[in-house]
């Protein structure tokens, strides 16, 4: 039996998540639904993009996980089931699922048209409920992919943006803070050469890198590699974007050894 | 096997959720529990009510909802199971359960009078986890609801405010907003004419409906009938309430074709 | 079949409690996970304690508890796994795990050497998903405690601060404040003899403990005892840390009659 994830810009204040919940349960009783993440802020793709690749890696083969950060629906916008050779993306067509399914790791793109997996009557304002949610019930229960609607060939794609190197300083972005406050970069720690110098971001210099949260000052901008691999601005004890002001697309200056 | 959901004004920021689960787990191990949602406003027993209204007919027939908005925990206040022809309610008698059940899908009412399916001892300020959760436990592990107390012939209603209509103009109000800052208002769609000229909020005339929020410009009021098929201002890829300064009860005028 | 819980200052915006999750179903399927609270303060280790000790008793007998709060992750603080007469406690050894875990109670200290039960590459930053997540579904599935790691005879304890009595005076202080604003004291209900003349806090004066928190006028505070036996000052319909203007750690004094 697979499992069901869900990643959305709901929130949790009201009930559309535990509505799509009672139409997974209504269709495939006994499936496990777990949540990713209701807290993507309002309409950010790119945000929900980043954490459904970012979680996906730690769940078992074959899951169906749904992505509903969807500031187009009811338009002509497309629906997509997305079969990867890890599992199953569901969600609606505006690079939502795109940074979790590589095109090198893509075994098929369905979109969503057969609307006998549907609720009806369908809304114009949530297909969480209306498609996404049964549809992924019908996959977790063993439907075909393929009787869910016609193959296509390609999805929108949204793309990272990537770090610019020029001799021994690259740079890079915020993409992405956290709860805590911490801010994650684009470049990506294994592309690195061991040592970094400093790091210069929001007219603050950080030397080198800390190896955890806890190995700086109390109060204190400093850069780690986050448990995602990428360069992270965070505060220890404290709240890194509050502190410097920043925020998603703010320059990062990572300068080498 | 049935399921379990679960509303309330707790938040997620403290244990009383997982308080109640365990308790569940306890009694009634295996048996799943959803959250509908636990961001009910404390002590908003009007939007507790429309919440599980709106969540409840999209779950498995039998399920146990239990809903937990409850000012007058440890007074004498009856605690109540009421089964309709769809599901158990379980929670206080204040009005919280009473939209999700109308008069003529009432089988019975019983006020939980059996302590031998309490906690022990049972504190005077958390009745949803000394009461509601193992009684939502004992039905869902097949107690029959005639052992949970005394059966009763009435409820705690709460209404709707009724909009009204005089020629061509409806007046109507605010009755719930979302997370999003979504204004959901009394003015039932189904009711409607299919043409409405326009509506009038917060000194903001909209000119007809939109099909989906994204067919707005940005930024700007509109209406349209939302997932539960009611009229809703919203404002896209923004906060209706923000923008307009409005809260529950605020006027609205659906002014027909 | 046994069941983890999690506790964490995680948060519920970002994926990480969803991540543990996914690494729990990957290694421990069919094994239900249930929130305790994702809404401990920062690196409130305290509140953390609080919180584990005040929803353990309510989860089945040999439940897999799982408490992250832990700024010193990265660092040398020992990981550790506690076995007690009740249940299994996972998590950081700095104190989180302690007050679930008293002396008396305690059957077994394992610290958490044995890293093939980690997830690897282990990130400096994320024990939350390397270690203690892997870790608990490898006990839920019945792996033995001592295959973890080496035995150990202590563990870092916090200690809640003491009241002191002097006369009929207890002075004790606020340790806990939830999402309401009630605030929990150190002041244990079943040490106390039966009347308490009056509560002084924030220079305000209570006369007596209510029975419940219906049972005051609106908007004034009000003490009572709550629903896990510590005096707790509330205001009816409202929030008492704001009225008060209170943090953890302001002094409360009861005055016996």
């Amino acid at each position: 039996m697979t499992i069901v994830t869900l990643t959305t810009d709901f929130g949790l204040v009201d009930p559309f998540v535990g509505i799509m919940k009672g139409v997974i349960a209504s269709r495939a009783p006994r499936v496990p639904v777990v949540d990713v993440s209701h807290g993507i802020p309002p309409q950010a793709i790119l945000a929900g993009a980043i954490v459904l690749r970012t979680a996906t890696p730690y769940f078992p083969n074959g899951a169906v996980h749904v992505a509903v950060v969807d500031p187009g629906v009811g338009t002509d916008r497309r629906a997509l089931c997305i079969e990867t050779t890890d599992a199953y993306l569901v969600g609606p067509d505006n690079g939502v699922l795109s940074l979790a399914a590589p095109r090198d790791r893509i075994r098929r793109i369905v979109e969503l048209t057969n609307d006998r997996f549907f609720l009806s009557p369908r809304s114009r304002t949530f297909d969480g409920r209306d498609v996404f949610a049964p549809v992924a019930a019908a996959l977790a229960t063993g439907t075909p992919i393929v009787t869910l609607g016609d193959e296509r060939q390609d999805l929108i794609r949204i793309d990272l943006p990537v770090p610019v190197r020029d001799g021994r300083t690259i740079r890079g972005e915020i993409i992405y803070i956290d709860g805590f406050g911490n801010m994650a970069t684009n470049v990506v720690a294994r592309d690195l050469p061991e040592a970094i110098e400093r790091v210069e971001v929001g007219g603050r210099t950080i030397a080198g890198l800390s190896a955890t949260y806890g190995s700086a000052p109390s109060d204190t901008p400093l850069a780690l590699v986050n448990s995602w691999e990428v360069v992270e601005i965070a505060v220890r004890n404290g709240d890194a974007r509050r502190q410097l002001g920043l925020d998603v697309g703010a320059p990062v200056t990572v300068v080498l050894a």
